[in-house]
Order: structure tokens, then sequence, then C-alpha cells
């Protein structure tokens, strides 16, 4: 059995997230379905980590075992054959045994992107958040400072939301412009539930004046959903990258 | 009688081009109801030209006259309500009674996105023209260097198609990248029809090397329209701008 690696990029607008759904519309299901064709085995396919309905990615990577006598390299190519045009996969390679999506991976990256203007944009209006006030980069960029580095992030996931422990380490994070665009990366070593859609918000309050830089620290010190922005819209999420 | 112009933006992905259809799935005709619901009024409407289907625009510029008590700089809020997300007005204004969207138009700005990657993308297959081949970028911008200027442009339009010159200027054409998005902006006093995804199409095989940059000057000379390589497809055309 060869253990498969693929890189994938999706338009999430026509899905129901990453994860396997009864209506077989989640990606998952579609990529599973696709391998079907070609290598003739139901295979169990683990991603990285779920992304939720309208939830972009560039570089969500995924794992399956196979007995398939495909060459590994040849996997994409032959499934994106078989896949809808908004779901590709950018390569194949054949990784250790050991190797598994989601708990071998270290760091990710993930983008926010945000139209800021005062009409909507025809052409982003399933890519961008749509925010007509505007915004302050220069506040938004300080208050992003603070994110940085090892904190509880427990003001910045769902409420409600599963997890052992809400301390996060977030590598960088970093606010950049093209035209009307305005994109927030963050990289850390894993997320809470929403975690980057409500940064993304608090940092758009950041923007907008709601907030200022420097409450950052107290929403992180708070520790209460409340005191955080709203939750951005899925649309305007992307997962980059995956790092292992 | 009050001179309305609209600036537009549109995903022309789920139209069938701009000019008005039997379906009413013409952009043309879902503006002119837009425009019937809040005015009142079934008005004509006069786009700056037709954008095939699949054309996408940032800029295109459309003009009617209404009785309307409406401000003019209101109609684009108010027929943004109106409107499918893919079709926004991006400013309104009134202009003088003598303003033609279309006889009014000096110039015009078209960009052509190629995305150039051994794989597809996900995210670009309806905003962009997949070319696997590795594009010289160099050799692409010295061929374009020829077109600039006054020519006659009868290798660079559709077969068929009636017009009564074939004489153009072309003011500027550019060539620029960014990640694997390659985007040949051209300006001109006109264009024939499909000159911009055939200007787009030759100059992709010079990029591949079918075409040396100095064939160029031959294609033109030649004014046949075999000379030069193939229309590109609709969906990585935009029209940008139309200046007055």
């Amino acid at each position: 059995m060869k253990n498969i690696k693929l890189v994938i990029e999706y338009d999430g607008t026509n899905y129901n997230g990453w994860q396997s759904q009864k209506n077989g519309l989640g990606i998952e299901d579609v990529i599973k379905k696709g391998i079907g064709k070609i290598a003739d085995e139901n295979v169990k396919l683990i991603g990285s980590g779920r992304t939720d309905a309208g939830v972009h990615a560039l570089g969500q990577v995924a794992n399956f075992f196979t007995g398939s006598s495909i060459p590994p390299e040849r996997f994409a190519l032959a499934l994106n054959t078989r896949l809808p045009r908004d779901i590709v996969i950018k390569e194949s390679s054949e990784a250790d045994p050991g190797f598994h999506s989601r708990f071998s991976a270290k760091k990710k990256t993930y983008r926010y992107d945000i139209y800021n203007s005062r009409m909507p944009s025809a052409l982003l209006f399933t890519r961008a958040c749509h925010v007509p006030e505007q915004l302050d980069m220069d506040k938004m960029k300080a208050g992003a400072q603070d994110l940085l580095g090892t904190h509880d992030f427990n003001a910045f996931r769902a409420q409600g939301s599963y997890c052992s422990s809400t301390i996060r380490t977030v590598h960088d994070i970093r606010i950049e412009s093209k035209g009307q665009v305005i994109s927030i990366y963050v990289t850390g070593d894993g997320f809470l539930y929403n975690m980057v859609r409500i940064i993304a918000g608090t940092l758009v309050y950041v923007g907008i004046g709601k907030l200022k830089p420097s409450d950052i620290s107290y929403i992180l010190t708070g520790r209460n959903r409340v005191y955080a922005g709203k939750t951005m819209p899925p649309h305007g999420l992307y997962l980059l990258e995956v790092f292992y």
C-alpha cells in the first residue's frame, strides 16, 4: 500500500465544506468518488482539517492509502479529469507511511480577503467580504501585532465549539492591500473553530474605529468571545498552505 | 428628461453577454428590468459596446434617459438592491444630453487574463484562460510592441464579422504577471470583433514559440486571419474602462 499526498485547490462556493456529507456535496466526497473511479477503490481520505461551506483553498492537503499501480505523481492529472473544474489537484506524491495530513501538520496559513469599497464587487461577491466603511490599515496592522505569539485564544473561537486547549501560537500575521482588496494572512500552529474569521472581524472593528489597536490585548486577556469582533462570513476565507 | 450614465461591473459567467436576449439573460435585459422596477419606466439602455457571453467587465458604461425624480447619483445604490450580486452599478451620474455611451467613447481598455501553470486553477476557471505551456513573457512583450499604433487589423478580427473599416489604433499594450496570472492590457480607439481575444491568442503563440515576436508585423501586413493565433476563450476577457 502506498500513502499518497494530495495538494488541493478549490472554490468552496458550491460545496457544503470539506467534510463528508450525506448529500455527497462535501469536497472530501467528490475527491473520494474521483479516486474510486480511477483506482477502483473506496479509500479513506484524510484532510489536514475541515473547511466550512463557502471557504476556499489554494493548498488544502489530504492523504490516502492505495494499492493502485498508478504512479503517485500521476494521480493529480488522472484525478483532475474526473473532478469538477472548481476542485483541482495541484500535485500528488508518495509520502512516508507515517504521514498523516492532520496529525503531521506543523503550521497552516490562512488568508482572509476583504473588499473595501463603498459599492460591492460583482466579480468578488463569493471571494471576498464586502466592507463599505473605509478601513484604516495602519491601525489594523498595529492591532494585529498583539496577536503574534502564544496566547489563550478563547475569545477568538466560536462559542460552544469544543477543544481541549485554547492555547495557540500565531507565528505570523500580516495585512496587505492590492487595489480595493485587503488581505489578512495568518500563520499558526493550529486554529480554533472560526478563529481566523473572528480575528478578521476583530481587525475590521479596529479598522473602522469601533475598537482601538490596544484593545486586542485586553480581548485576549479577557478570554470572552463577546469582547472580540463579529465572525466574518466564510466566503472571504482561503486555506493557503499546510506546513509539515 | 435626464441622461443617466452608469459604470457597471459584472461577472459574465451566467449571462448570454451584454446584448438583449429573447430569454432575458443579456446583462442589458437584467439592468433594464432593474431600472423598470425603481423608476417605473421602460428605458432604452445604451451600452458602450457588446461583450460576449462569459466576458467580464469592471467598467462597462451605459446610459439611458429618464423622467424619474431619483437623484442621478442615487441610481447606483437603488439599482444594486434590485440586481443579482454578479452585476453591480459602481457609480451613476447625470451626463450631458448629447452623451452617448457608444458614439461618445474615445478609447477602451481591455484585459486578457491567462493562468500559466501546468495544472488549471479551481478558483479561476471562469476568470482566466488556462495555458499549461510555459510562456516567455519577454518574447510576448517584444511581439506586442509591433501592435502599437495605427494598423489595418484585418488579421485580428473574427472571420465573417462585418465592419466598414479594419483600421484601428492601439494606444497602449502591456503585459504584466502576478503569481501565475499573466495579464495583457490593450487600450485602443476601437476594437474589431474578437480583436483582443485574437491578439491574446497570437501573443500566446509567441510566448510558447509557435510564432516569433517579429512575425507580428508580417501578420498585420498579411491582413489574413489565418496567420494570427487562435481566438482565446471569452472567460479570460475583461472590459476594464471606457474613456470619453
